[in-house]
């Protein structure tokens, strides 16, 4: 297993190894293990990038919208059938995850007036700390930060026992982008809505690793990010899904006229469309939901069961050769062994994890990705990673740190995302 | 001044004529006078793009982040200095115009704490009035709308009358939406900020139109749309303006990670950049700013007051031949008459104005745009509408209404932005 021949053979075998031909992948190129932070760039979307700016909005300028307007619709309704669980009609694409998840979360923190406690992990992902802290203080609420094993996750446990008629809202992700632990979706849901509090779910690091079932899990809310496993490029816009039934009982905070019904009569006063459609704002980013409905029809053909069962022989493969190689090196797992507990990438911890990180980059040719203070995370993507480059960039890891490289420690250029 | 003849030596002697050949204008092409919805596409902006993603984005992939991350403020930079009388550091591009409006009016209401009026004009742009209402009602404060004049829009006299001790918040275009009326800016902001309310202008229909001078007028807030007369693609991101001494004193409510100081470490709690970059939220659209820099360019090289004297001298040859050939044909002039009253549109308004806009489109190759109910109208641009362009638009819009050409009525088709 620790042999390259391994790997070679898992690539001969691979029924998704066809499908790297269809990402723009120049040559000579480093090993990207970093598509969970910005995943590459499918050719069918520079394809229909170019062709949507030289001929609709070079060619048709304003009449483009024809066209446009169901975008936002169109690309959440493909996102919520291939990759999320979810009806038509459920999910849109707008705005930032960022935006969207203040979004939810005041329509959710209005929908349970009295309640005045938000639950979130202590090592939620940034952004999500501080959108929910940013409520609360504004609120009058307390944001109340759970601690959770810090490579295994949330636990319905750990939830279930802060739990109670106090608490409005719960924001937990679904994969931690740190250790990658993937939480129990139903579980926790159940724990969380049956205690009458709404459950926010944040698939950022989830969405075309794992499968996800929001309508079997009974969730009703959630954001996610397409930039990553889904290619859409960088800053593309995020979705938002919110149960059908949820829908004409929520109101979010942000009226914007794309939220309007019957939007051209620019009438008076806001009077929000049925559905999904008042969960729009202001005008979409056209280019940005044209270059992910590209890259979500590329994995949409392979399937996300396919991908995933990839995926998980990928960080298999990873962990089978931290454990031969790098545990011996002083290399700790920070991700669950379990790979039913783990979503698409692997953390590796070391105490001088940065300056190795950096040597990788900079001496090995392997692009991997550092998070504060001690872990090197590494994001083989079933869709373009191949088994023999997983076994190549490890081989190399294990070689520098044999030779004890390191780079010497730059703060400017600890910039990654 | 109604021959052809006429219009055809202004072109030959417009400083500006060169500049059409920055623009992607596909032969045979429409006489395009929409660009105050949708502005045309820079030629580039397309290799721009391309570049982008091929390069970039295909080549880099996440580590294009280390350039990429300077580009709001960078681009607000190039907005502030070229087109909006702004000082380094105060403006980013970022989020909708919705979205800004929206954050924006959260932090002057704060900190105006107690004053319980906000005060818009009562033909404001949709989504204003819609986020405005929405902000009001969540907070218990009344939304006053301003009745003002229909042609040439709000007057000093008509906010300072509604000022008072309780008005927190004033929010107005500079430029309106239908009438294309110009709005005193110096005044304004100078009566609501001496009233002690706060003043928040919105750019969308002015910027890259007329010059704005936001420093001169002591402005406090501003947001404003790039899709339009700079020609940033469609849903381009937005711009915000606050002034330097403000950003720390202003809490902008949506807390997101790229306004956290030292983003990188992802520390507890929030932390706010210090200056404009707390009003930064989640991860940047890259494509549209990007596409925005490189439409900017174009324009800057330019320059806002050559801009604006073609522009000037576009609209006063739409006016003549309104009031040579249309106004005996039933149509009003629904636009200030004085040049200096007016940003870069003219309105014309007409009972049937819905079905001639129809027929123009559909019978005389012309795109003009239509705004319920009664009103047409045209945008020509200076960037790129000749003044033969002009001419010949007006010259079928007679002909049509003079054969009494109408297209039947289909709400269906109404669709235009």
């Amino acid at each position: 297993m620790t042999e390259r021949a391994h790997a070679e053979r898992l690539d001969a075998a691979d029924p998704l190894r066809g499908l790297r031909a269809a990402f723009e992948i120049p040559e000579p190129e480093p090993i990207y293990l970093d598509g969970n932070s910005l995943g590459r760039l499918p050719k069918a979307t520079l394809e229909r990038l170019s062709a949507l700016v030289r001929d609709d909005w070079g060619g048709r300028v304003v009449r483009g919208w024809d066209a446009w307007m169901e975008l936002p619709v169109r690309v959440g309704d493909a996102l919520a059938a291939g990759f999320l669980g979810a009806r038509p009609g459920e999910v849109i694409v707008s705005d930032s995850t960022t935006v969207n998840l203040y979004r939810l979360a005041v329509a959710a923190l209005q929908a349970r007036p009295g309640r005045r406690v938000v639950l979130a992990a202590a090592d939620e992902f940034p952004t999500d700390r501080y959108v929910l802290g940013g409520l609360a203080e504004a609120r009058g609420l307390e944001l109340r930060l759970l601690e959770t094993d810090p490579v295994e996750g949330v636990a319905v446990g750990d939830v279930a026992t802060a739990l109670g008629p106090d608490v409005a809202l719960v924001c937990l992700s679904h994969v931690n982008y740190r250790s990658g632990a993937l939480a129990d979706m139903a579980a926790i849901t159940a724990a969380v809505q049956g205690a009458g509090a709404m459950m926010l779910w944040d698939l950022s690091h989830a969405v075309g690793a794992v499968p996800i079932d929001l309508n079997g899990a009974g969730a009703q809310l959630a954001v996610g990010c397409t930039y990553k496993y889904l290619n859409g490029g960088p800053g593309a816009p995020a979705f938002l899904y919110v149960r059908r039934e949820l829908q004409d009982v929520l109101r979010q905070p942000i009226q914007g006229w794309f939220g309007q019904r019957d939007q051209f009569a620019m009438g008076h006063p806001y009077d929000p469309q049925p559905g999904i459609g008042h969960f729009l704002t202001g005008t979409p980013s056209v280019l940005g939901l044209v270059a992910i409905e590209a890259g979500v029809e590329v994995l949409a053909r392979a399937g996300i069961e396919a991908l995933r069962a990839k995926s998980t022989a990928l960080t298999e493969l990873v962990i089978a050769l931290w454990r031969a190689w790098l545990e011996p090196l002083g290399f700790t797992l920070g991700s669950p062994a379990d790979p039913a507990r783990r979503g698409g990438h692997v953390a590796l911890r070391h105490p001088d994890a940065y300056r190795i990180d950096r040597a990788l980059v900079e001496r090995a040719n392997v692009v991997p990705d550092f998070r504060a203070p001690d872990r090197i995370r590494l994001a083989p993507v079933a869709a373009y990673t191949r088994f023999t480059e997983v076994w190549d960039a490890m081989d190399r890891l294990r070689r520098l740190v044999e030779a004890g490289e390191r780079v010497a420690l730059d703060p400017a250029r600890s910039r990654v995302t």
